[in-house]
């Protein structure tokens, strides 16, 4: 070892790493303290916790509970890096990352996670007429675009406008979904009545659609049917077998043939993954997702990995392909770490590596306040046990003390006080130069050539 | 009373209040419960504690800890309505107030509590250049803006380049400039070294530009002389008898000749009365602030009243005008409640009322950690004991339990640990519906009649 390290003490391996989800922050994690250069970019300056996202959406988080500033995380790490900035292209025969902003990144190795993005199945109208679930500024919007509907229904002396601004149509029947569509159901539970002296919670509707034939696809049959009950129970109209056909600002036509008017469409009805490659740069499985081997490696594009949502990789070598959630982008994550590792200190060439393998740990969601479903290998849990589990899961995954902290005393506030307090309308002003730190816009300032870290 | 109310039982008198800043929040919370339909106005639906914006600003506290929803604050209330909309005109003789939306709504008694705005001393061209800090998206942005220009002098290689990223010009030496300018350089420290490994604090600079002689005018000469002593210590740049002559995207230019490169200009040097009547249709004192009688009524507009920074209040009959503070607007709030209280119990016309006389409380800021001047009635604070004075006023004027116990957590995180742990540039996107709920626009949905509130 001492010898390698000495042989490399010129020239460290150079690691870049595109996106900091789950999978991208486990590698850089990983990598921490390791003799490598790692650069880890992303457009924004922080981690998202996304299995949060809706709580922020629905006023019972702060945007910053669930974004955990990334150079904090890697503020004691002598060898990790963090860069704010979009990637824009990636050559692969020179091992070149390209910046949004002019930069130019060399690597050695190159991390691709890249995540996901929003899919609207061949039609590009439903962007302009839904709101996603996948960003921070998304949920920030969808928090105000909500509340704002609620000011405006008691404008409406008319029953039948009034009944659009207080109907919310939710395309897709997945974790996000439900999660989602139980948390609204709350926050207007919370607050018509309560604030809304003019409105009545009849006139508010709820409408779940779900292409498949049941709620939660990805879990057991009869906790996709419990989450099912429960919503329903809670006044969420749930409709299976069935997909959102059209969508203006004013209605949602749904493939059952009826026309809902309303002001509201969230989309979370499907994701493709999201990289910036071209079409024909690399081999793409369905999905849109990324072909990798057994070790995670893009055929054809030497030294890059991919993981995350933005890879098809195999549960196991041969095996099926992992779902687009966070346990398998973190396990990937650290997998390629080690992989990377082990490579730099010249133990092994990465084909003679063992193949990654996933170790499911479950899956879980919940559908609001006090129930939940869990499926973790065997076991099936449901309700108050499923929903104290999910709680305990999310604290412990969360980054930050004060974070945790913070969402544990917003959980307790809205539990006992059954309050929200942060139902507010708050839009920051735009800003030139915060545009610009990760996207280059006209009036962005002047290019600069990125400096290389130098630990 | 029993036969007043009855004789009125068909019409109750109709009170709109514009603005739900200090006064006006104020005179609604006074007339909450009294036989009186009040409807609060605000382009926002929230109370903002501007005192506590520069914490937004330096990424110490969220927004919504400062925001309070209006809606909230009158749950209880049977009288009082809230509508979140912009003023765009008033007829005092059919005695109307006229909202961006198309909505008209009639008054016996018209509160203006709309506050004040930035001022530029003609210089137009400031308002695009520099950032304020008078609205919650200002706040936000400004923290969006500063976390990016640190992000943006990691990848400016020149010195000559970085330092200008790093350079802070804060135009104003009252309160808020002080306040800010103490808060940003504990921002800087707190990140910059611990989370910026690229950059050195030594290449940073803070330069708080005062037009007057001393910093503070408004408090006692030697608090100034203290918060200037205070703020040099932690490194910033006082200049006083200096102006701001012009500003664009990259440099500052000072009277006194120097011509400063930054990109960031944050502007609390002058702030103007700001009301939706056009220039004739009210006298106006100094500071386009709204001429009141003794009894803070507008002269020549029936059952009309201004308060707080819209108006030129005398400090008592013949007294001067009280400045653009929160406890004159406060207290200009209650008296007028007062006033329309009582004639509405018929027992008193306004004419024949004790005309307003205030109490002064006294003034206080902060200058950082630890450091604060206070000035109430003979007394002088400063230091630590005037700092535990600052934290005890504003968390007591603080409105609702849970924002004080956020707030309290935040600074004791921030006292003990030394972190600030909001700085995400996080910016929502922008939603067409919560655009249009206070300000009408080209995609604005159709316009409907309000509803008159009907408790």
């Amino acid at each position: 070892m001492r010898e390698r390290e000495a042989e490399e003490a010129g020239r460290r391996l150079r690691v870049v790493i595109v996106g900091a989800g789950f999978g991208g922050l486990a590698c850089a994690r990983a990598l921490d303290g390791k003799p490598i250069d790692v650069l880890l970019v992303d457009r924004e300056n922080f981690h998202l916790f996304t299995p949060l996202l809706y709580q922020v959406a629905t006023a019972l988080l702060n945007p910053s509970d669930i974004a955990f500033p990334l150079r904090r995380v890697f503020r004691r790490s002598r060898n990790v890096r963090v860069r704010q900035g979009d990637v824009v292209g990636i050559e692969f025969e020179s091992k070149i990352v390209h910046l949004g902003d002019g930069a130019a990144l060399p690597y050695d190795r190159l991390v691709l996670a890249t995540g996901s993005a929003n899919a609207y199945f061949g039609n590009p109208g439903f962007a302009g007429h839904t709101i996603g679930m996948k960003r921070l500024g998304d949920a920030m919007r969808l928090r105000n675009h909500v509340l704002s509907c609620l000011e405006m229904a008691t404008r409406s002396p008319e029953p039948e406008q009034r009944r659009s601004w207080l109907t919310f149509v939710i395309a897709g029947g997945g974790p996000t979904g439900v999660e989602y569509a139980g948390a609204l159901g709350e926050l207007l539970r919370l607050v018509i009545g309560r604030d809304f002296p003019e409105l009545t919670l009849d006139a508010t509707r709820i409408v779940l659609v779900e292409g498949r034939d049941r709620l939660l696809g990805q879990f057991d049959a009869r906790l996709g049917a419990y989450a099912r009950r429960v919503l329903e129970r809670r006044g969420v109209e749930v409709r299976v077998s069935t997909l959102v056909v059209s969508a203006d600002e004013r209605s949602v036509q749904l493939s059952d043939g009826e026309l809902i008017a309303c002001r509201t469409v969230v989309w979370s009805a499907g994701v493709r993954s999201s990289d910036p490659l071209s079409e024909d740069a690399a081999d793409r499985a369905p999905g849109g997702r990324l072909v990798v081997d057994a070790r995670l490696r893009v055929p054809g594009a030497d030294g890059v990995f991919a993981i995350g949502d933005a890879a098809a990789a195999p549960e196991r070598l041969g095996g099926e392909v992992l779902p687009m959630l966070s346990p398998p982008a973190m396990q990937e994550g650290r997998y390629v770490a080690r992989l990377i590792a082990r490579e730099a200190r010249g133990h092994q060439r990465p084909g003679e590596s063992p193949p990654f393998r996933y170790v499911d740990k479950g899956i879980m969601a919940t559908i609001g306040r006090s129930s939940a479903v869990a499926q973790i290998g065997p076991f099936r849990f449901r309700g108050l046990v499923g929903w104290l589990a999910w709680l305990a899961v999310h604290i412990y995954y969360l980054l930050g003390v004060r974070n945790r902290a913070a969402v544990l005393a917003s959980w307790a506030w809205n539990y006992i006080r059954k309050d929200r307090t942060i139902r507010i309308i708050a839009r920051s002003e735009p800003d030139a130069v915060a545009e610009s730190v990760a996207r280059p816009s006209v009036e962005a300032p002047a290019r600069e050539a990125a400096p290389r870290p130098d630990p």
